[in-house]
């Protein structure tokens, strides 16, 4: 018998979205217009996709967005140059480089190149820093800090529980670590980062209040990896095949959904959980970076 | 029956040392004498104890250093105006500003203003958000990175293990976890952080093959916290009172070392353990910044 309660990421997000729309209004009143440049390399169809996801709804809460498309065979050096102009632009307060880029660009120069104060993916070191050191001047990125959310908005306390975070990846395993244990309202989690070369597993995610499932590895967590109760975030995106679906594949989480309703107190549905949050978290950056250039914030 | 083996510290250090002075050698033959310069704000004499202990050890070694005193009113503008002077002199190559600064000025904002490429103690965010990110260009803070040192130099294997580390300090406890966390060789580890705000902290401890203790209680972690045959590593540094001893105080580590002499595998004697590792550590980073300002590294 189900009894898992749904944590809801996409009525979260589009609460947040309201909020920024609301931010972004009374920006406008200081004649302040939130500009956002998503900056494209190749011809991913994912990334396509993503990003004419993210202009859609930047356009929606009334933020100016505008895709750089470059082909496939981009020089490193030009997009950095293109980035430096865009740092020194001040309509721009937000710069978004879709990942993956080509092998032929790294991203690490490419995100150390994003201004800190227009980095609003939060991957500059600069910002990855702050998160760490727990300093709040700096951005923190977006799909951790969603994470970070939809615990605060679903009422889980996070001040002492037991958190075992699976993947230590610098998108969202890192990153959300760094969040949760700091000495702060809403964090002051105790964290356990799990990965390929952990032993026992299964035994930590049992002990843990909160399991956030983040490796990339279809339906690892499964029911009894958790304790009854306990809070299941799926951050996962895996394809598998599936004959029976007309693109061959469907997408699935890192947990077994099904089963883990069942045994969690509450749990994210995948998609329809983190998914939502951070486009929510990415929109609400590009406005706060604008609040700070305008002394709002 | 004390069974466990001590791990020297101060054995280890002298060992970096000498290579860091191997190291010197070979710059001199490139006509390159590291240079260090050591800030000092106001009269604790804690911090000049520290100064001069570093600009001993530096100059017994090749790195030309230099300390320069400013009363304890300075201004904050002018520390930061000073400290961009640096960042600009070629022949200075390790900017080190002793902590802790007065009131009236932002430790956030003089180490985010010493140039990363000079910063060898590793405060600023940009080598902060390196480490977490795992990036290898950076600089690693001297306290965790000696402890790391200490535990492949004793050949105490990380990967896989459980380290439990008790104290979430910006200056030991949050790099630490970010350095044994990450998908590396002598890292590879299950980091669980610990603090004020956890509960079940024995447990966590008799868990962990592992335990570094660097919250500052004193005799915090006692045997009965320990798995037998465990590392134990006491970074922790504190005044007890001492009527017996002519200065009133003694100063203790956070691990009662007896007791945990019968329990423990391997553990760091405190002083003597982490303490001199961390003088080794910044002056191996600053040979390090001459190295790969000369293009040597």
């Amino acid at each position: 018998m189900p009894t898992a309660q749904l944590i809801d990421g996409k009525a979260i997000a589009e609460q947040i979205h309201s909020e920024t729309g609301a931010r972004v209004q009374a920006l406008a009143a200081r004649g302040v217009t939130p500009g956002l440049i998503f900056i494209r390399v190749g011809d991913d169809p994912a990334s396509q996709a993503y990003v004419r996801m993210k202009e859609k709804k930047a356009a929606s809460l009334g933020i100016r967005s505008q895709t750089l498309v470059y082909p496939g065979d981009f020089p490193e050096a030009e997009l950095l140059a293109k980035i430096r102009t865009l740092n020194a632009d001040v309509d721009v307060h937000g710069i978004l480089v879709q990942a993956p880029l080509p092998s032929h660009i790294s991203e690490t120069l490419v995100f150390s190149t994003v201004a800190p104060e227009k980095d609003v993916d939060g991957f500059n070191p600069v910002n990855v820093g702050k998160l760490l050191l727990g300093a709040e001047d700096g951005f923190r990125s977006c799909t951790p800090a969603g994470v970070h959310e939809l615990l605060i908005r679903s009422g889980i306390p996070t001040a002492g529980a037991e958190v075992a975070i699976l993947g230590r990846g610098n998108i969202v395993g890192k990153p959300l670590a760094a969040i949760l244990l700091q000495k702060a309202k809403h964090a002051n989690a105790t964290v356990t980062l799990l990965h390929s070369r952990s032993r026992n597993i299964a035994e930590h995610c049992r002990r843990a209040d909160i399991v956030v499932a983040a490796m990339g590895q279809a339906h690892f967590v499964k029911a009894d990896m958790v304790k009854p109760g306990a809070t299941v975030i799926d951050v996962g995106v895996n394809r598998i095949d599936d004959p029976s679906d007309k693109r061959g594949y469907r997408l699935v989480g890192d947990v077994e959904f099904d089963a883990l309703l069942e045994v969690a107190g509450h749990i994210t549905p995948n998609p329809g959980g983190v998914g939502p949050m951070t486009i929510a978290m990415l929109l609400s950056n590009t406005v706060l970076a604008a609040e700070k250039l305008a002394g709002a914030r």
